[in-house]
């Protein structure tokens, strides 16, 4: 019997920037006050994992990486419970949630936001709420958790703010998905009242969007345009092999913005593609490439567009624009996990799955065993791939 | 009689950048087809003439800087009217209109914006729509329209969809006044549904606001929250002077961002001034500084904060900031007219004098015949101006 007592399991401990995981057997302490301990049964390997690990995060900085256990999109069955836990059970399923939700601070309350605070400040510092770390290794040495989550070991201990129940019955695989990228990209959309739509910035029936870079972050966002009922959707990568998965995401058009005539840019490009020639209506960054973010905003409508920043950009790196396009009427904004609170509108995201409007099923392009994870960074590099799920 | 005859008048006429207007006679032609031609009442003197006069506006730079009459704060009397003018006639009160509204084109029927099209490519090229100017001097050399007004004349002719009939009644100084920055500043404060309201940027009872630039804009931004029942106002200026008035405005606090503590900057002191920590819930830029506008986003609320460019920055110059303030849920816009739409919200505006939420006599703060009106580009400059306004 496990619970109360430390386990020992395998993690993939992430010692240095840029340099593969460390395959190897930790400590995984038992959960304290509002903690619980989960077996993870499946994670995927998302974008923000391998940022991290590059060493540009301005909060896990290169200068200062300490060592850390990665992985964010999970889920995981409870294997014990801390004191003060009394709305999650042994055995539960649940999708780890990098951004909380503890329903009663200021940003939960708001129905605006989705940016709870009550574990923030200390998620950001790699430990629980308490200040310190529930991971070492066998020489003793302190583990880091990484995003509230630390999805890429066997066993993992989080707030239990960071955990949503789901029915036993969903699809392990897909729940994981709906830990971070599908959710942000769909959540952006604003489907169904949910999401970006909090704050009125839904896609609306007949609209055109413009999404950015098609990793799974950006095809969500074309499945969020085409539920919505968006006329025109405009799919943008510089690589030609995402054009036919964007459409069966929804897109409606592919543009490659190497490719484009003599003398058009990517922005005339878009605003020529609009139905009167001023603008598309909602568009979307989801590359954290800052020039790929002033170019969406620029594109975006004259008097009502909306541009929305997803994508992460690197320590340092600024958008920059003219004020006009903001005086014009245009809005810049940015969201994270797609403005979704974790635990208030999980159902929404499965009934979408249920539906058939979020096919989670197509994001799984690569399996491996979670020991192969190394791998996986590859696969993520190599462009032709969504999503990587692990076996535990 | 004059119908349908040229009219010889003074007007102010900039023939060069940084220079004074020269006074002289002009002739002012017949309004053509949708024109009418108005006899100039009161007008006053607003940032964006110095701003055009400077060579600055990139619409009009002091490389190509061709004869103008500026003035776009302006009302008059109809001394004659074109063809195909129905709905104005001779001896109406009109209030200029920079931001035409024509009520037919997509943006006009587009409830959340007011850039009406209309005229509006013509306009920024200081001809009517027609391609052609109607203002000449006693040489015969053409002279231009300044933002489809042009008001520094004795005479003028404007497009109908240019001038909003008012009541005879309403006081010509204060009418003058809402044709820019006071209904700029309160139409973006969003005063009961109007302005930004129609977007969903109204201030809110309770919130907090900062408002960078005591001018007339400015201003009137802290009389819109101050009728929006915001509970922290704070304004924010390099003039000290400038508290006193802002007090009266509706400010409850007031930063000069000079004189912080070490350590401080302004963004830390406004953030610290929120009531959570967390930042402010609407911040404004009313001074066209391209580093106040990123000041005014950061400073605005993690999660929810809405932050406004009314200001016009000079040729080329860019906002810029880290992507990471928008990630987190701020709302970056601007705003051009305070998004009033001139013909559909003026009884709005007036309305809101008369009920004493908007106080127009408190921002003519100088008085001057139209011939004085070089003077009163130097009160402008002097910053314990408000407004001049001109008598002809």
């Amino acid at each position: 019997m496990s619970v109360g007592q430390p386990i020992e399991c395998n993690a993939a401990v992430a010692y240095a920037p840029n340099k593969p995981l460390t395959i190897e057997k930790i400590i995984v302490e038992a959960p304290k006050v509002d903690e619980i301990r989960v077996k993870v049964l499946k994670s995927a390997l998302c974008h923000t994992d391998a940022f991290t690990l590059s060493g540009e995060d301005n909060e896990w900085p290169a200068s200062d990486f300490k060592p850390v256990i990665l992985g964010h999109e999970a889920v995981g069955v409870i294997e014990s419970v801390g004191p003060e836990v009394t709305d999650l059970s042994i055995g539960d399923h649940v999708i780890m949630l990098y951004t909380a939700e503890c329903g009663e601070c200021k940003f939960c309350i708001d129905n605006r936001t989705n940016l709870c605070i009550k574990v923030r400040s200390t998620q950001g510092k790699g430990v629980m709420p308490d200040g310190t770390t529930r991971f070492k290794n066998l020489k003793g040495e302190p583990i880091y958790h990484f995003m509230g989550c630390s999805a890429f070991s066997e066993y993992t201990v989080v707030s239990k703010h960071s955990a949503v129940k789901i029915n036993k019955e969903f699809n392990l695989e897909q729940a994981a998905l709906l830990g971070c990228g599908v959710a942000t990209g769909f959540g952006a959309a604003g489907y169904k009242g949910i999401g970006a739509a909090k704050k009125g910035n839904q896609i609306t029936k007949g609209s055109s969007v413009a999404v950015f870079g098609l990793g799974a972050v950006g095809c969500s966002v074309l499945e969020g345009a085409k539920a919505a009922g968006a006329k025109k959707i405009i799919a943008i990568d510089t690589n030609d092999n995402k054009e036919a998965w964007a459409k069966e995401f929804g897109a409606t058009d592919f543009v490659n913005p190497l490719k484009l005539k003599e003398g058009e840019n990517i922005v005339s490009k878009l605003v020529s593609m609009s139905d009167d020639g001023f603008g598309i209506d909602f568009t979307y960054d989801c590359t954290g490439n800052v020039n790929v973010m002033n170019d969406a905003l620029m594109a975006s409508a004259r008097g009502t567009g909306i541009s929305t920043v997803i994508g992460v950009a690197p320590a340092g790196a600024q958008i920059s624009v003219r004020p006009f396009y903001l005086i014009v009427g245009r809005t810049w904004t940015g969201i994270a996990y797609g403005n979704i609170k974790g635990k208030s509108e999980m159902t929404e995201l499965i009934q979408a799955s249920d539906s058939g409007d979020l096919s989670l099923d197509k994001y799984v392009t690569h399996r491996r065993e979670f020991t192969d994870i190394n791998t996986a960074f590859e696969d993520l590099h190599s462009g032709d791939c969504l999503r990587t799920v692990f076996n535990y």
